[in-house]
């Protein structure tokens, strides 16, 4: 079965360099990455369009330099983009159209499509390739996945899947989740993994074994924290177990190298903090005002991120931190 | 079901700092881990007893100090060593038990348990606590892994199990040399991961759920090139699936936090060499004499790598090195 690898090195892999990643390191890893036959290559800001903030962190660069420069180095890949709705807009998906992205991916929490749909119902009205996924995928049931997954259909993706946001599943959970995608939807499904509990490569087997078929990761897993799935990996292994990347090896491998050399500070490593936030299935961009809160109350960020997971905190609900710190705090005294 | 974890911190973790720990780096983190629950704390030299060498590496520290190092820091824990005949001797045993060691572990190639009939039965007629590990099982098939097994539990292992010393193996593999060895003998068994392809929390799952009890791996996964089992991540997925490692898990965490900041130079990183020794089921050792012969024939490496692992090289076969990069010349002229 033929795979499409999504590269997200340059997208989902920013997080890493908190979205400073430049011109030059940007259209030295597209210019190799596409003579490897990767299918797409993702840039933007790590939370997609129009998400440089200061909230999130400001890019080094504009939405529109990324992806005019990558654009230039592509002549083999197609270019993606990526969009939560809220942060970006429909001003922002036309600009990327602009810009000449190829494909256009739309995340919602994964409870939440209905958010997706007037962007879908443009991107089909502009004649573009809509994907769309859902997002901290361990927090709903494989069936409310694959009932979100078939509204993001009738809005018009012609491609759906999930994340794994929180790095929290295991390859059971992933089979199963695609596996009830797969029985309700026809279009290609997307599988998205990060490493918190060293399981990226084989939640991304499970994936592709259960029916997946866009599989996203990055270089080096490249990404904040436990990072991504790391594709130079993945592929070769997707490739033994019979199924096909179209992805020439050596290639995939320099092009990593160059990732490592030039793009990256330092590898990811899978820390205390990106374990426990796996284990309660806490979105990772809860990292550092976790570890801040925690240390203004003198409690165990462990204890805080065990306890928002319990809560089923998501993202937006930061104020859940500081209650769950000064709660934890109360009952130590 | 109840799991033992075999931290090789100590051990198999001194390749990535070339055997060179310190009595402190021994003491604290053998202290630390002593607290965690962890059922035995391998030490030694990174090839195990007697290895110290000019070939493979000399170690900072003698055998004895070693371990008498560990022994005053182990209330809890067993102390563990582990011996390749040929390199240790039954001199190298004797004074591993005269210093305290609780469980001696002996290794063979995959196809020559034979070599270990007289180490084991030295060991048993001690009334040492003995166990047997079959390396590089990749190159065995599941029924010749079950024989080899059931030899060694003839000898005298109270503990058999397989090491996937090159990172070759996928989950589906380890399931189905676990699964053979299990119906064949009925001593507990031990599996033994590298991480070369992203999978050794994988495969290490695989195996308990295949019915291994005795799993291994070091804190961050120290170790040599693509490292070893993440041990800190493996636990509670383990607990997570249902088995009882006996470890608490925030007293793991610190443990690991200590020997990423104590113990290790650099965190282990799959790279380009780390894929392609994996996917050759190259023995990883086999590392630096590869790109020296490689850079010496001007030959691609990963080229080097992937020959040797069609001729089924075996750790002692370095000659092979010089030969495989001198034939891939000549046909590149």
């Amino acid at each position: 079965m033929a795979i499409l690898i999504n590269d997200s090195t340059l997208r989902d892999g920013q997080h890493a360099v908190k979205h400073q990643l430049t011109v030059a390191q940007l259209r030295d890893y597209a210019t190799a990455v596409d003579k490897t036959g990767v299918a797409i290559v993702e840039v933007g800001h790590g939370n997609g369009l129009g998400a440089s903030s200061y909230q999130v962190g400001r890019a080094a660069l504009s939405d529109e330099t990324m992806l005019n420069t990558v654009r230039e180095c592509l002549q083999n890949s197609k270019m993606g983009v990526f969009m939560l709705p809220g942060w970006g807009t429909i001003v922002d998906l036309s600009k990327a159209l602009s810009c000449g992205a190829d494909v256009v991916r739309i995340g919602t929490h994964c409870t939440e499509a209905t958010l997706a749909e007037r962007h879908l119902g443009w991107l089909r009205d502009h004649g573009a390739e809509a994907h769309a996924v859902l997002m901290m995928s361990h927090m709903a049931t494989p069936q409310q996945l694959a009932d979100q997954a078939q509204l993001l259909v009738e809005y018009g993706a012609q491609a759906v899947g999930i994340m794994d946001s929180a790095g929290n599943l295991l390859p059971q959970d992933v089979t199963e989740r695609i596996t009830a995608m797969r029985r309700q939807v026809d279009v290609p499904l997307i599988f998205h993994a990060h490493n918190n509990l060293g399981m990226a490569v084989a939640n991304s087997v499970a994936a592709a074994q259960a029916g997946a078929s866009v599989i996203d990761g990055c270089a080096r897993g490249f990404g904040a924290g436990a990072g991504n799935t790391q594709l130079e990996v993945l592929v070769p292994v997707l490739e033994r177990l019979g199924f096909n990347t179209g992805i020439d090896l050596y290639h995939f491998l320099d092009a990593a190298e160059l990732a490592a050399r030039e793009l990256m500070v330092t590898p990811p490593m899978i820390d205390s903090v990106g374990i426990v936030s796996g284990l309660a299935g806490v979105f990772s961009g809860f990292k550092n005002p976790v570890l801040s809160h925690s240390a203004s109350a003198g409690v165990d960020p462990r204890d805080v991120f065990f306890e928002l997971g319990k809560r089923q905190a998501v993202a937006g609900q930061e104020d859940l931190i500081v209650e769950v710190a000064a709660q934890l705090k109360r009952i130590a005294l």
